[in-house]
């Protein structure tokens, strides 16, 4: 076990390293990159021809997601990427943000972190609320968690294992 | 003169190379990576402390921009940044979505290109509105150019150049 999975490891369990105790005040999660930023967009052909045809970025094939609710289609721009969202079924996440913007629109950003557990842990305890009991497996086949807009400044804020 | 030079200019002028007349259809201007995310927020205090202190990301000074109606702070992610946005004075061009937004919200993407002029050009002659007649120089000193979000699947998109 490294030095910082041991670390990570007595964090966690709240185990005391000599005379320093481990605590919720240094946590040894760590943010990372912007992942992606989503969009939810009402036309995915539309929105499709619009960055790929239009704007000539790298596109993705479109991938249903039933799972997720979501049809999902990937804008790579090199440091990061654009999700376009659309719904799938007839309980998709993203259909109440449809019907409240018509036109579309930016639904959440994500951003990774090492230790999406720890984050979480981390988090809550500093009474950001987060969507959910504990990280599911999200869209990428990684432990995600949502946390809640209004404690983020008004976004919708994904955090994905990296 | 670059060959790549010569043929935006060419490309420019409407010019014709050989047989090959460069035109509309094969425009030389090129999408690049995601420059910010920006978010309106309603506190920035509160948002900054939220970024700093509770995500500990990398953040900025507060910097205040007259000119351009807003207070910013960037929040540095390594690959991309999140551009805090607040008003500055009262004639300020976020202060209809925090309107709208109370708890603030993702307001804009901004995505560089090699060459917003060419590319404003050739996006208004595909239809897509640009927000003014020609690309001003931005936040960080260099043209940018907003285009329509009717016209872009519901989101505010910022050219800037790189």
């Amino acid at each position: 076990m490294s030095l910082n999975k041991l670390s990570s490891h007595l964090w966690r369990t709240g185990h005391s390293v000599g005379s320093r105790r481990l605590t919720f005040n240094s946590p040894v999660w760590k943010l990372g990159q912007l992942n992606h930023v989503a969009i939810a967009v009402p036309d995915m052909d539309a929105s499709v021809k619009f960055y790929r045809d239009v704007l000539r970025a790298n596109v993705s094939e479109k991938v249903p997601l039933p799972e997720h609710g979501v049809y999902t289609v990937f804008v790579n721009l090199g440091n990061t990427k654009i999700e376009l969202l659309h719904p799938y079924g007839d309980k998709s996440p993203i259909a109440n943000f449809l019907e409240k913007n018509k036109n579309g629109g930016i639904h959440h950003v994500c951003i990774e972190v090492d230790d999406v557990y720890a984050a979480v842990k981390d988090l809550t305890s500093q009474g950001i609320r987060a969507l959910g009991a504990e990280p599911k497996i999200g869209a990428h086949n990684k432990p995600v968690m949502f946390l809640h807009p209004k404690d983020c400044g008004g976004v919708l804020v994904e955090l994905e294992q990296r």
